[in-house]
């Protein structure tokens, strides 16, 4: 049985000696900001993802860490914008106060601009100098965690989100959505594992067929915890997407159908892994805890 | 005589019709709000000074007009944070309501955001299928922009400032501050016309030194200008800089001591040029221009 909460708690540690390397505390307030989002825990789901993609095309883990943790950098930057007082005002982030709570408004936007910066820095420089990569990969996986991230992607969702308060939505809108607002950076997530760990475009295409059918599923998911989740589990609040009048999975189709829409999409998950070997696993065992995760 | 403001505006349009194509309006919030900053006008400088470095070292215009719109798209995004109010709470810019306040907060910050994502997407472009260019060269050129974006450079500076206001800075801080919210980033974009113009190392260096006197220089006309400039040419207040008692040149030092300082910059900067041909005239003319301008 594969040990996934060890695979995980691995990826976290290495990702965030990677991000103490990369961003050493030099006494600064912005610093200071950007290090308290960044290493406050969280499941790292991203970057995991990231590492065991490279690992199902038979890379090493070693070749894609800094591009696990730019995603993760901008994984942290979206939080601490969102938890912003205009938009969702949330002063509690993995049982930590947010960025401005803790610091100020000012400061949390800068230190989510300068972590989205930091994180293209840090992408651009694995193309730089003595990089072992074809140049044109890094061009694509930064053009692909750009999109993905973008207008077009996360910051598209995170708009229709909020325009989407108070209004019940369709299903397919529902899903448009978080297809944007968490899928696309999963999928880059993804992407970018297989493409720097050598992967063939059959390989990156059934991976990110993958990764599309656990973003959607990771996203049912969370909107089940803020049901019927344990706080003190969660780090969070539950029951705020019902006090915000947000559209989510069990509002729209019932907390039945919504487990067995997440059941399904872990299914045909799997079922795009199926021509990937042992070295697959983690990226099985992700899809797996997904659904069966409390926090 | 080089005819500097039909040159500037000519990049000017350029700049637009390819942010325009880039960027078409596709009805949405974010998209219009992205658009209402980036299409207000303004000087264009910094893509003005991208294109001007890849012509005197012999490239053409159109090998960084992707490169020079990318850097005004970083401008941008700038401009529209630092105008938020939770920083300067600007309600007007360009002689136009700033982006908050012909949007919302909400979408301001995520207009910034996506432009700034928008801007690396842009560049790694340039890098993918097709491309000109050693694919070393567009991660050196990210990685530089990235840098000088980041909180080293332009984000680092807007920290300063704030954490400034009330304070009387020493000139060599005052200065600090201004090379990293300003000067960094007018450095990458003199950087990347010159590498993707096909510079030299030589010639690369020339013209970053060059561009750290301009800015410098820049930012003291910009203070100049907020003491005795007409604000109808400006298009934004003046004074503003004594209210928020923020520290600036002709504060530390004086009108006419910050005035020789600016013309001292911009003659050492006309020296980084001496051994550039006649190709050189746009960036020789934008030196001068930054102490003449009245806006």
């Amino acid at each position: 049985m594969f040990d996934l909460y060890g695979y995980l708690e691995n990826t976290s540690q290495r990702i965030e000696a990677l991000f103490q390397e990369i961003l050493p505390d030099d006494g600064s307030r912005i610093v200071k900001a950007m290090r308290h989002s960044m290493l406050s825990g969280g499941k790292r789901i991203r970057p995991g993802l990231c590492i065991a993609a490279s690992e199902a095309v038979g890379g090493k883990a070693d070749d894609v860490f800094q591009a696990a943790c730019a995603i993760e950098m901008i994984h942290t930057y979206s939080l601490i914008h969102d938890d912003l007082p205009a938009m969702d005002d949330d002063e509690l982030r993995r049982g930590r106060p947010t960025c401005h709570i803790a610091f100020d408004e000012a400061t949390a936007i800068l230190a989510g601009d300068a972590l989205l910066t930091l994180a293209f820095e840090t992408l651009s420089a694995i193309g730089c100098a003595g990089s072992k990569y074809a140049h044109k990969e890094i061009a694509a996986v930064i053009r692909m965690i750009a999109g993905a991230a973008g207008f077009k992607g996360m910051i598209g969702g995170q708009m229709k989100d909020i325009a989407s308060e108070g209004v019940i939505l369709e299903p397919a809108d529902l899903q448009e959505m978080h297809a944007m607002k968490t899928g696309a950076l999963i999928e880059a997530a993804v992407f970018s594992g297989s493409v720097l760990g050598g992967g063939t475009i059959e390989q990156t295409q059934a991976l990110t067929n993958y990764a599309r059918r656990i973003g959607l599923a990771f996203q049912i998911a969370d909107d089940l915890l803020n049901v019927e989740g344990d706080p003190a589990l969660l780090g969070k609040a539950v029951g705020t997407d019902e006090k915000r009048r947000k559209s989510t999975y069990p509002g729209v189709m019932g907390m039945e159908k919504a487990k067995h829409f997440a059941e399904n999409m872990v299914e045909q998950a799997l079922e795009n892994l199926e021509t990937f070997d042992e070295r697959a696993e983690p990226l099985r065992a992700i899809a797996t805890f997904i659904i069966e995760r409390k926090h």
